[in-house]
């Protein structure tokens, strides 16, 4: 396989790339905080800089909180494909700070791995993409597609203003794919394409019962009990096999069919090393599914939080006014939220006590996203990614949400491809967040060369 | 009927009596705020004092916190009845103050009620009985009985020393009945005597699932939910017709039998009346029984409080490590909490999930008591209550536990009677507390007649 002068450029300039790198991740843009707003606005002007550097047109474009930064580099002509690459500059809070090896806004590396907040999460994995773009633009004096890098500032914060600023600028936005690499792999040397993410359907439900706090002795066995009543309301969601028992709740659930489900137990899971990690005596879920089956492509119904009556130590004997569960759903292709809230709201109307009122609020709310598991994008993908890793990838689904991949197929009305260069257990919102040194390189080679792939136009599905 | 000497007595000395009391509780004697501490040992030497000036032998007696006021007149000679009155000087907290209508500690009639924390739970009761033995030595220069008066300061704390008290001086406490006055009327005007209190088991139930809160979309659906299993246990806790559903529940529970139910059945309550006082859409509880019956001779199983995960407002999608439920239960005679524990540890051993962890930890327990509903006692009761209200008392149940009843027993092996003159509504440990002015005449009046009626020796079962 013969180095491409983009590879030789990548090589050669590995050591000033990891230095900016650490620039970058020094600059502690916790979005959540509004002491670091300066910061914040910081990264976005170093970013828009760097872009700047390398020959993007890039800008600031602001939004009600965070701006946005935007490169682009049109010089590929109209006939060519146009790739936008998603990523976000901000970063998760540090906190707890005593709980780092190193301190989280001091690049440290360490055991091949780079120790930083944003590291993995995501200012690491959006600037493999930019050092690719220059690679291919220093050593080619031009980029094989159109490229548009759109990065904001608020992803840690729940995106408030991403799909307005979406919606807004659509045209210019408009795109052939959407790249994002703000996941891990698999498993380390085992370079991994998603093809599901899980939506989510979240709900506070509050049951009332008397008007006030009640003496349990004065009260108890002649007034509705809230608290036992939601737990009773709770034990109703799930039958003895693990199956949510809400009727209609599976209508709309995707069967992958036993080749992806193949591909799914194939992949080197360990069942025992898991259920060690996570502490419990024996693994549970629903029958008939596999682990990872059951963290990817099966829906949830999990409760998040409870609380009702007198919480503290010792004994209070309150018969509860009100009692209240934080409730949600993990929704797999091709499940709506809005649909799981109708069935829901008409089962506990079902089976709710008569002497009790239940109000049900909906909290949050994503849409599923189904990718594709085969043709053009995924060989495009494949090809780049065995390029780098000497492997091809395997696909993987993620049992977490990310609504904004949804939605930009939506508005933008192209496929989006999700790889990722993090490993697992990165501590993406945790002390000692890290990403593989290794990767840093791997990951610039791979996107190089799945510019190359996409700028061949095969991708079309 | 010839108003007797005493009635005189009280009659002519009201005035006086009501501004003593008002003296007693002008006294923030709230054992529970140690800044307290010194008003409740004066509450402890005004009261010792007032029993010394009308010609009881009286003392204070010290325990590890609030001291036991003890009052004494042994002039009846051996062959007479030994009386012990129990009652407490110490009240509730006053908090919310802003909720009273006038200061909590400066009387206030107002409606034909004395306003005042303690004027119902005890102070006021208590004093009855005080000014009752001075009228009655006032006016014949004796007691038909031999009287033990028992003020503790501890009550509203859990009564930490009083049994070790009680137990201690047991010969000298030694009596033939106990008589309490620190509950209400069924209604104004209906004069009641307690055939029976509930007893209490109140346990902390704790779940643990993962050994630390995860991810929900990254774990949920293969790992347990230690809220949900929660949940799931809590429902199998009672069937659908509102039984408790742990197996040997009801072995030991009394069946009263048809004369007492149709005494219960015969009380004027009005179950809408309860149902709008408490703001429930209906009335629940135990299939086949009535409200007055659910409260008071069966056993319940209460959801007190719960607590797991997120509380907070919005969404947070976390699977909890842990979850947390007080649970209690009121037992009824003959149901003991130790026997109890077992079972409800056997039947969670039972319905558990495996994946988790349960945790049962004895909070509180308290034996149920089983008064006279017939006999000597009930008869001396009926007659002096009768003498003062015109009519013969109704016998009630208390849904509540006062676990001190069935020590006194058990340590002096001596008959409890309970009968107070409060009313229902009473406020007790809420803003605004109150005692009816006209009970303050009628119960010293029903309480001379009380220990005329006992010094008559015609009481013993």
């Amino acid at each position: 396989m013969d180095v491409t002068p983009a590879e030789q450029f990548t090589a050669a300039n590995l050591d000033r790339f990891l230095a900016e790198l650490f620039d970058f991740l020094r600059i502690p843009s916790i979005s959540a905080k509004s002491e670091h707003n300066g910061d914040t606005r910081h990264a976005a002007g170093w970013l828009r800089d760097r872009m700047r550097d390398i020959g993007l047109e890039s800008e600031i474009l602001e939004t009600p909180r965070h701006p946005v930064v935007l490169g682009e580099w049109r010089g590929a002509g109209a006939d060519a494909p146009t790739v936008l690459v998603y990523g976000h500059y901000d970063v998760q809070p540090a906190e707890p700070l005593e709980l780092w090896t190193a301190p989280a806004f001091e690049p440290d590396v360490r055991d091949g791995r780079i120790y930083a907040r944003g590291s993995a999460d995501d200012k690491g994995q959006l600037f493999l993409h930019v050092k690719a773009a220059e690679s291919l633009l220093a050593a080619d004096g031009r980029l094989p597609v159109n490229l548009i890098v759109l990065a904001e500032g608020e992803e840690e914060i729940g995106s408030p203003n991403l799909i307005p600023f979406v919606e807004a600028h659509a045209e210019r936005l408009a795109c052939d794919v959407v790249v994002i690499s703000d996941s891990a792999m698999f498993a380390p040397g085992l370079p991994s394409v998603l093809f599901s993410l899980r939506g989510l359907a979240y709900f506070e439900i509050t049951v009332h019962g008397p008007a006030s706090d009640l003496h349990s002795g004065s009260y108890g066995g002649g007034v509705v009990n809230p608290a036992m009543a939601l737990a009773r309301i709770l034990g109703t969601l799930h039958d003895d096999s693990g199956r949510i028992a809400i009727p209609g709740f599976y209508d709309d659930v995707v069967d992958w069919g036993d080749e992806t489900r193949a591909e799914i137990r194939a992949l080197p899971f360990d069942d025992e090393e898991f259920r060690e990690g996570v502490g419990v005596a024996a693994l549970s879920g629903e029958a008939g599914y596999s682990t990872l089956e059951r963290l990817w492509i099966r829906p949830t119904c999990e409760v998040n939080g409870l609380l009702s009556g007198y919480t503290g130590e010792g004994a209070k004997t309150v018969l509860p006014a009100h009692s209240m569960a934080k409730v949600s759903f993990r929704l797999v292709p091709d499940q709506d939220p809005a649909r799981v809230a109708e069935l829901l709201r008409a089962h506990i109307a079902r089976v709710a006590p008569p002497e009790t009122r239940v109000e049900i609020e909906e909290l949050h709310g994503g849409m599923p996203w189904r990718g594709q598991v085969s043709g053009g994008l995924i060989d495009a993908a494949s090809r780049a990614l065995a390029r780098s890793f000497g492997r091809r990838p395997v696909l993987t689904g993620e049992g977490g949400s990310i609504p904004i991949v949804g939605e930009f197929e939506r508005i933008l009305e192209a496929p989006v491809l999700l790889l990722g260069f993090a490993l697992p257990g990165a501590n993406m919102h945790a002390p000692d967040e890290w990403f593989p040194l290794e990767n840093f390189d791997k990951g610039i080679v791979a996107l190089a060369a799945l510019l190359e792939e996409l700028g061949s136009g095969a991708f079309a599905a």
